[in-house]
């Protein structure tokens, strides 16, 4: 990380724990300040700061909008660890485990709508425009989730399916920060839509990483167990080209991997990867991501002929494409 | 109910199941459609067409924003049904127990999102001014149901503490569909303000009915069973006032009765209204309740030196304050 994101991440930080949150009721607003302490890279509002950047340099006059987006995104962890029965969060206990599911309810309700407050913060002319595509943005996260539990419940999604879910559950919020620091620095929507598109792309990319390193990733610099997802038949698009390709006796290898549940972990996780590299899994998963990643910065181009500054933005794209864990 | 009160309500409802919630995934808007359908009175979005009558009369003009507020709540039913575990609710199952837990925490969000599309529509020149007001609105309803669940937890609520959490958790809804109401219909925000506050105080008055009306209404009308709160121990005025009036041999059966859980109900009915009748109890909810309405109607004196026309207003709001189910 640069010195430059360390400086926009304590900023971001430091005016979330400014915000007023000694209130009544306590049961209230307190998970609230602990979910928004429990740390993060504070990603989406960084990119948006970044594409602000492209084009202005007062980057402290979108830190309150641009927090707005991480509000959001702590509001849909809130409520999707309920749903996920996630115990843990960033090493902590979940906000439904800490308190119970009634405040992580109505907490998580509650720091949606101060989003909205935040939001309001920005400085713009057309500001309907601005709310109109965050509320696209926030029911497309609602239909990713539900398409992701969806998932849960079959045997076989198909690659398109798959990739219109993470689409929709984290890549249209990637490109919504995006978009809002190009509005608000000063691109046209034409342009700014470029730079969501872009940031749509490259969320794919990055989800698909993800997935590839929760099977190929080094354990040590992961921080979580490799094969995390194999164990629990998470429909990665991994699993979904396994299925898909597998023929004969190795699908049914394949299928009863999946059903076994008395299986040593260790060992499905080891099968599971011999199929993988039977069916060559990891240079297809591999090339998907590389495709969106591609097309990502394809949709620069478009900025490129103006006199947009976007050499901070690639280079820190760059880096999170880079990183093994 | 009026002809004109009716025709309202069907307008508001053909609209609302105008929505577009043929979507996918189904499992979200499926419930959303359900919720929508299972009708109501829509009282909120009434009273913001009556506000807005006041001074305008195209009003056909304001159902959309009007119809936000309706969204607004329905998402707050689906929620707050999860955590009170109903399972009815209008006399149908709630979404969580039609679906499941998650499916409603969900869907409820989408409504939220869907509600702020919808204030969207309102054409107001500060508009800005509109959301701050409908945000601070929709955190005091979410404040006025955790309060209400803390005060599930305690032996003994004050009379302050109770008329704050209903002023939140059902009055200041009221309150705010009456504001959007006046300020579209044209009202300067200091006198829609008023407007807002003789609907806060009605709200108010409204709840103390209900709880008068759960004690002392007539069962067929109701539609209900009577005393449901007392058995309930639900912490109304009427129990509040009791708790605190209460002394002697008088507090300890008092007492008693709320801890006995193997008690009949119907005993439990009648030996606390035999306590409630000793404590004067129902005159004493019935003044606050009055107070109330008539702290209302004070506000609506600052406008009628004005050119509205609050008779149809105030007609309506009489007409509910005389319900007696």
């Amino acid at each position: 990380m640069t010195d430059e994101i360390k400086v926009f991440q304590d900023k971001l930080t430091e005016r979330l724990l400014e915000l007023d949150l000694e209130k009544e009721p306590k049961e209230l607003y307190q998970p609230i300040h602990y979910t928004l302490s429990l740390g993060g890279k504070r990603m989406r509002p960084i990119l948006a700061i970044m594409a602000y950047q492209c084009c202005a340099k007062d980057w402290e006059k979108i830190i309150e909008p641009a927090l707005a987006i991480e509000l959001f995104h702590n509001f849909t962890l809130i409520h999707d660890d309920i749903m996920d029965e996630a115990p843990l969060r960033r090493g902590q206990p979940t906000v439904y485990k800490k308190w119970n599911k009634d405040i992580a309810i109505l907490s998580g309700d509650v720091l949606m709508v101060m989003a909205y407050d935040l939001l309001m913060k920005a400085e713009y002319d057309d500001f309907k425009y601005l709310l109109r595509l965050f509320n696209r943005c926030a029911i497309e996260v609602c239909e990713g989730q539900q398409l992701d539990m969806n998932f849960e419940e079959k045997y076989s999604v198909s690659e398109g399916d798959y990739l219109e879910m993470i689409r929709l559950k984290t890549a249209v919020l990637l490109g919504f920060s995006l978009e809002l620091g190009g509005l608000l620095g000063g691109m046209s929507k034409e342009e700014a839509a470029h730079v969501r598109d872009f940031g749509v792309n490259i969320g794919i990319g990055f989800q698909l990483k993800d997935d590839l390193l929760d099977v190929y990733g080094d354990a040590q610099k992961f921080g979580k167990q490799v094969g995390g997802d194999i164990i629990a038949n998470k429909k990665t698009l991994l699993l979904i080209k396994a299925i898909e390709l597998a023929e004969g006796k190795q699908k049914l290898d394949l299928h009863n991997l999946m059903a076994d549940k008395a299986i040593d972990p260790d060992v499905k996780v080891r099968k599971m990867k011999e199929i993988y590299k039977d069916l060559n899994i990891e240079t297809i998963a591999e090339k998907a991501m590389n495709d969106h990643f591609e097309k990502g910065f394809e949709q620069l181009k478009a900025l490129e002929e103006g006199s947009y500054n976007l050499k901070p933005l690639k280079q820190f794209t760059e880096a999170l494409i880079a990183r093994d864990h």
